[in-house]
C-alpha cells in the first residue's frame, strides 16, 4: 500500500517523501537509508566541500540519491556543479539563491530539478527557471529559510502554478514530521513532503547523539530564528534568509547584538566557540539545527522506519478523513 | 451535508468553524452572520469600550453569537466581564493573558470557555483555567500572536491534550482561510477553525472597504509581525505578543525603530496620524489588520457564503483524500 501523487510519478518513487539536504548532516548513508525505504534520499551539498561530497555519493553506494545546493554558495564555486552532476544524482535540488544560471547545466543532464522556495516571487524565479518540482518551504523548517508560514505557503503556490505552471510538482516543506503533517500537505494541495528535522533525528545523520537528544527533549517552542549562527560561522548569507535552530546559550548571548558578534576579533572567538562544541557534542555553544517539528519527534529511529511509519500514518488519516462528513 | 466534530457537538452547532473576535472588526453583524450560517461567531471584546459592546450584541439581535477579550486588557477592568456575560453570550473566548482569574465566573455562569494559546506554556495554563476549547494559534494569523506555525502548533498541543486533557476539544486558527486549511487542520488532529482574516474580508465586517482591497490584491508575504502599531496606539501588550498586520509605509517608518517611535512627542504624532489614517481608510499610515492568509483571499462576500463554500471544499477533500492510496 503506498500513496501515489505527481511527485512519486516524477520522480519514479514509492512514497512522496524527500529527506532535506541538510548541511553537514544529510550524508550519503541517510540518504541512501531515505531512498531505500521508497522515498527520494537528497545528500545536503552544504558550502561544497568536494572532497566530503565524493566521501557521500561513496556511502550511498549504488542507491539512486540525489543532491541540494545552496545556490548563493554554488555561485561563488560554480565548478561544483559539475563535479555533482559526474556522480549521476537522481535529483539536484537549489535553495537560496537564484537558480536560473544553473538550471540549464542540470535539465541538459537530464537530471530533476527541484527549486526550493520560500516566498512569491521565489516562487516565480523557480518556474522562470523550469524546475519540475517546487518546495513550498515554510519558516518552521530548521535550518534556514524565511517567515512564511507552511500552512499559507503551499495553498498560495499551487493556486499559482495552476495558473503558471499547472505540469509543475509541489512539495511542502517546514513543520512536517509525522502523517499528519503528510496528510495536512496534501489538503493544501501539495503532492508530498521534503522533511528535514524528523530525518536529521535519524540513526543515519550526521548529527551528535547528544544534539538528537536535545530535539527528543524539546518542544517545538525551543527554536529561534537567527543570524547569529551564521554570523559567527562567518558564512555570508543573503539578507532575507535567517537560521532556525535550538535555542541555547549560544544564541541567548548573541541573539539581538548581531553587531557585537561580527566585530573581528569577537567573531574569531566565537567561531572556535561555535566549532569546538560542534565537534564535540556540546549542545550549549553552538548551532543546533532543528525546527519546530521537534516538538512532533520523540525518539531517535533508523530513516526508513520513521517514513514508512509517516506514510502509513497519512493514509490512515486520509481514509478515515471522510468520517466526519455526514448528510 | 456537514462535517461533524467534537467542536460542532460541545458547542452545538452546525459547522465546525469559529469566527475570530478581532477587535474593532468583528462587531455583532459579523458575528450574527457566521453564526446564521451555522458556525459561531463571536464579537471582538477588544480593549473593553462598554458601549460599543452593547451596540454589536443588539445588532447580533436574537442570533447566538459569543464574545471575545483581550485577556490581559480584561485584567485592568474586570468590571468588563460581568457586562458581556449580561448578555448571555453563546460562549467566551480568552486570547493573550492568564485566564485562570476569568475562568471560574465564565463557567459558573455555564458559559462555554475557550482559551487561545500560541505555545505550549499557554496550552497548560489554558487546561488548567479548565478550557473546554482550546485555539491553537499559529503566527500566520493576523492580528496578534506569537511566532510559531500553524501546521506543528497544533499537532503538538492535540498531542498534549490526548495525554493531560482528553475532553479537552482544539481548534486550529493562523493561516486558514479555505476549505484547504481547514481540511489540513483536521488532519493536524484539530476539531475544526478559527477564521480571522477571511471573516475581516467579508461584507459584514467592520473594516474599510479600502482596507479590504489591498488584503485582496495581497500576496501573503505582504505582511509583517511588529510592535509598530501597538506602541503607535500607545497599548502595553505584553513581550511575547506582536502583530501581524500589512506592510505599509507607517510600518517600513518604524518597524526596526521602535525606541524612536516610543519618544513621547514622536508617538504622539504618529497616534494621530495612525488613527486619523484608521477612519478615513488610508491603507499607507495606519495598521491594516490582516495576516499570511491574505495569499488566499480573492474578493469580498458575505461571511455566509465564505463559511458555506469552506465548509463545501473541505469535505470534497476529506472524501478524495484516499483516492491516491493505491495497493
Amino acid at each position: 500500500m503506498t500513496l501515489r501523487t505527481r511527485l512519486t510519478e516524477i520522480l519514479d518513487i514509492e512514497h512522496p517523501i524527500i529527506s532535506a539536504p541538510m548541511a553537514f548532516a544529510a550524508g550519503g548513508r541517510l540518504a541512501a537509508a531515505v531512498s531505500a525505504a521508497g522515498g527520494l534520499g537528497l545528500i545536503g551539498g552544504g558550502y561544497g566541500d568536494v572532497e566530503w561530497l565524493a566521501r557521500q555519493f561513496a556511502e550511498a553506494g549504488n542507491r539512486k540519491v540525489g543532491c541540494g545546493f545552496i545556490t548563493w554558495s554554488l555561485a561563488k564555486q560554480p565548478e561544483m556543479l559539475d563535479l555533482v552532476l559526474k556522480h549521476a544524482p537522481a535529483a539536484m535540488m537549489l535553495s537560496f539563491g537564484a537558480p536560473l544560471p544553473f538550471a540549464r547545466a542540470i535539465k541538459q543532464a537530464g537530471i530533476k530539478l527541484l527549486c526550493q522556495v520560500q516566498c512569491m516571487e521565489h516562487a516565480r524565479e523557480a518556474v522562470d527557471a523550469g524546475a519540475e518540482i517546487i518546495i513550498a518551504q515554510g519558516g518552521e523548517a530548521g535550518g534556514h529559510g524565511q517567515n512564511r508560514g507552511t500552512l499559507t505557503l503551499v495553498p498560495e503556490i499551487a493556486d499559482y502554478l495552476a495558473k503558471a505552471a499547472p505540469s509543475t510538482v509541489l512539495a511542502a516543506a517546514g513543520g512536517i514530521a509525522d502523517g499528519r503533517g503528510l496528510a495536512a500537505a496534501l489538503m493544501l494541495g501539495a503532492d508530498g513532503a521534503l522533511i528535514g528535522s524528523r530525518f536529521w533525528a535519524s540513526s543515519e545523520a550526521q548529527v551528535s547523539p547528544s544534539f538528537q537528544a536535545k530535539a527528543v527533549a524539546a518542544s517545538g517552542d525551543a527554536t529561534i530564528r537567527t543570524r547569529v549562527v551564521d554570523i559567527a560561522r562567518n558564512l555570508a548569507w543573503p539578507a532575507p534568509f535567517t537560521a532556525r535552530v535550538m535555542k541555547n546559550r549560544f544564541t541567548e548571548d548573541w541573539h539581538g547584538r548581531e553587531s557585537a558578534l561580527a566585530k573581528p576579533d569577537i567573531v574569531e572567538r566565537e567561531m572556535q566557540r561555535y566549532v569546538s562544541a560542534m565537534q564535540s557534542g556540546d549542545a550549549d555553544n553552538t548551532g543546533v539545527w532543528f525546527g519546530e517539528a521537534a516538538g512532533l519527534i520523540k525518539d531517535i529511529r533508523p530513516a526508513g522506519d520513521l517514513l514508512h511509519e509517516i506514510v502509513r500514518d497519512a493514509e490512515r488519516l486520509l481514509r478515515n478523513g471522510a468520517r466526519n462528513i455526514v448528510s
